[in-house]
């Protein structure tokens, strides 16, 4: 009898890890993945300035980082962390040397933006993505949302940001 | 006679000379230097983003430019001469490295707004700055504006521009 129940006790164990599994997402590191559903928000165009930066490398690009009313507020309050309803955009183009600037100027100093390359948003909702501090990432290449897979990653780089909401960008004055 | 009148045409001619002067203001190329009066606009941080930019040299910034409401709709739909009433605002901050997203990054490829240098402005108005394309200019460093003298030069930088209407800045799609 004891035989018996150990191995009712191995098979219902073994069960609902097969059950559990087949409703996880499979992860590289375990976890579940996360599955956003961010559409890319209206009129985000017309946000007010967050800041702007340069990234060298891969990336090589000039970005703007505008938010709607709700995260604008917010930054400027110094609120964290950020309320619900808040939205992140994240504009780049390529990085490229002004020609028509740098004959102005009379030296090579000048660099402007070129080709949009993609768009970003984080959008808070605290309940809905909890399990990536509340904030919903996206990517839009050409209008055209990249594949959830690809943003499985997102999150992991805006942990060590979690002192300021997981946010990298600091507002402007 | 001949020579009491050859006398009185060139003393007339001095003294016209004189009172023409002394309404012009002294100017290094002979011409009259412009006297703007613009203000700073009031919310110009609020207003939409036209584009981005790194000045290497001696500004070393990165900059935004803003547009107000007749600005950016003139810029979308492609419209020459911009329409009075048009501001642009140009923002630019201290060109500085993010050693806290290079450590996320693992390299050394962020470039981020530090503290801000100045802000610019040019207001259409094509009447009172007929003689600058249209425009006035306006710089305020801490939120005072510089000196009128210190104005002088800045169309002049502008003219190679002027089939853009005297605008360096593309709008950023």
């Amino acid at each position: 009898m004891k035989r018996i129940g150990y191995m009712l006790v191995v098979i219902a164990v073994l069960t609902g890890g097969l059950i559990w599994m087949s409703f996880a997402p499979a992860h590289a590191d375990g976890a579940a993945a996360p599955v956003f559903d961010v559409k890319m928000p209206a009129g985000y165009r017309d946000w007010k300035l967050i800041s702007v930066a340069h990234e060298e490398g891969n990336l090589n690009d000039l970005r703007a980082v505008l938010g709607n009313d709700i995260a604008i507020k917010a930054y400027r309050e110094g609120r964290l962390p950020f309320p619900d309803g808040a939205i992140i955009a994240r504009l780049a183009w390529k990085y490229v040397p002004s020609e028509e600037n740098n004959k102005v100027f009379g030296r090579e100093q000048s660099f402007v933006a070129g080709d949009a390359t993609n768009v970003q948003f984080m959008v808070k909702d605290s309940r809905k993505y909890a399990a990536t501090g509340g904030w919903g990432f996206a990517q839009f290449n050409d209008g055209k949302p990249v594949d959830a897979a690809n943003l499985s990653g997102c999150f992991a780089c805006h942990v060590p940001l979690k002192g300021r909401d997981f946010l990298f960008t600091r507002y402007a004055p």
